[in-house]
């Protein structure tokens, strides 16, 4: 059994692999890394005891970029620290980090060049879906809680010059926008309403979630109290959130009225990420994923290979976690 | 003695007027009322107990539009409640809450008529104000940590139709722009940075006030950590959290890199204040005041009086309840 995991800023995911039977297990939790980075550790020995037996425990991270760590490189230090106590409490003893040109790292290794362990997980993810789908050119177009990747792919290979999300963020690779988290005093600066413009209040008081939430794009969830306002994520109260973002509320915005609201901030999720899709696109193949993935339209006439076809809805979401676990194997636990 | 006091959504502020001697005493107290709503009477309590003996207590709030507040009617609710507790524990008799057209109203009016009283605080400030400085025809720009408050004044009335905080962030005479808590994702999607243009990542890494901090426009303070890292509001720890924002860090990014962008940061935060005061403007003195007044840059050729000039900093701080305090006592502490 092989175990992936993909150490995020929000969520811990991870992908059991049994090489043999070609078995694969899914699933992620909420892990706010600004505030539970001590528990990391802890959190990763209890998941990893849940899968049994472990031969190999493949590692990819972009929670280091969260802003409980001072900076990047003692994220990936502290991080890589709890991946390897982690590890010995659960008696793995061959375990490697994910680097942005396809190889695993050692600890030590790692924790020297910090860079190239940084934000990874976009390379694992495009480099084997390249090659599991045989994709010779095109686009991975990835749309998580967070964030976009838009990974163009030659030659079955990653095919970008950038290395770090800084980079990618200036060449369009990186979309700072997902179908979860993005607040939407960023994505807008004014809505329409009753025929005026209302500028928005700027203060994380709804997010896209429940603009997706509103326009039934996304599955309410009562029990979920991942919102803004640590209410429900339920029509009623998505509405009260997105107009609590013009200055007003339940009172007097309708669910209707708010839905108008909503189409307007997904439409403007949906022109950053297409204007981050034209920056890096190459022609060929579409590869499109996430959770989030009703945000991109593909151009017509492309190819495209829509990941909620070929996976379940856990590895989907999962994604780099199955990446590095399947690569790891692939590459027979390979370390630099 | 009249005590005044300023229910804001992140702060309370105090101001106590002897109007026999006409000594006034102010301060302002960090109050997370989206945390903290189930303290208010106790902290109340605690702050009136500070001022000696009390004739009577004058209240406006914002406080009402924090998220904790299923909506606006709840908050004032159970805002005015809090006052009534604390006023009755502290054995103050007289109290009333300001209303939007310039009047004090009960307790039981106040908790059904919640519109007029819900963030009705520059409307006190701006009808004081213009008394006081006999200003007949002009503007107050006041600029807070959160927002900024665009009043036209005609015949030292104010003079916008504008009720509500909805109204008013559609006509210009509210922005919802700051100096200290202000998102810099929601007020920049790219920075330029080594003649690049970086999309900037829609995370609240880094506020307005750390860019006034980086180019020393507001004090450094090595104590105070509320900054949206919780690290030190000093130079270094402000510019990593403007560094964040385009994905690199202090390893990376010297001071001053972070200068040019944080100049970009304030520069976007000044236009859009700058776009609001065109929007409500109608000529004549300027009134500017607030710890952010540094955001404004007043056309030349008008009369200006600064309230930097004419009040302590803790009084410019804490001008609503200075407001509420004097219009009480002006008008004998009348009751709708």
């Amino acid at each position: 059994m092989i175990v992936g995991v993909d150490i995020g800023g929000a969520n811990l995911k991870f992908a059991a692999v049994d090489p043999k039977s070609n078995n694969e297990a899914c699933h992620s939790c909420f892990f706010p890394m600004w505030t539970d980075a001590n528990r990391l550790a802890d959190v990763l020995v209890a998941e990893l005891s849940s899968f049994g037996k472990i031969d190999a425990f493949a590692i990819t991270m972009t929670g280091e970029m969260a802003d409980c760590f001072i900076d990047r490189h003692l994220g990936v230090q502290q991080i890589a620290e709890a991946c390897r106590l982690a590890a010995t409490k659960a008696g793995v003893d061959r375990f490697g980090f994910y680097r942005s040109d396809g190889r695993f790292t050692r600890l030590t290794e790692s924790k020297k060049e910090t860079d190239s362990v940084a934000s990874a997980n976009w390379h694992a993810s495009a480099t084997w879906l390249a090659s599991k789908f045989s994709v010779d050119h095109g686009i991975l177009v990835d749309i998580g809680s967070t964030t976009t990747d838009l990974i163009p792919i030659n030659n079955r290979e990653v095919s970008t010059p950038s290395k770090t999300d800084h980079d990618r963020l200036c060449e369009g690779a990186l979309a700072y926008v997902g179908c979860g988290r993005t607040p939407v005093c960023s994505l807008v600066s004014s809505l329409l309403i009753d025929g005026k413009w209302c500028p928005v209040m700027n203060e994380v008081f709804a997010t896209i979630d429940d603009a997706l939430v509103v326009l039934e794009m996304t599955s309410p969830d009562a029990e979920d109290l991942q919102s803004a306002d640590g209410q429900p994520r339920t029509v009623p109260f998505a509405a009260n959130r997105i107009a609590r973002m013009v200055g007003l509320d339940r009172s007097s915005v309708s669910v209707d009225v708010a839905k108008q609201l909503s189409e307007q901030i997904v439409d403007a999720a949906k022109a950053r990420i297409k204007q981050s899709f034209h920056a890096v696109d190459q022609g060929g193949t579409i590869i499109l994923g996430g959770h989030g993935d009703a945000l991109f339209d593909p151009p017509s006439g492309r190819g495209i290979i829509r990941l909620t076809d070929r996976f379940s809805e856990p590895a989907s979401r999962c994604l780099p976690a199955l990446a590095v676990a399947h690569l790891f194997q692939n590459n027979r636990y390979a370390l630099l």
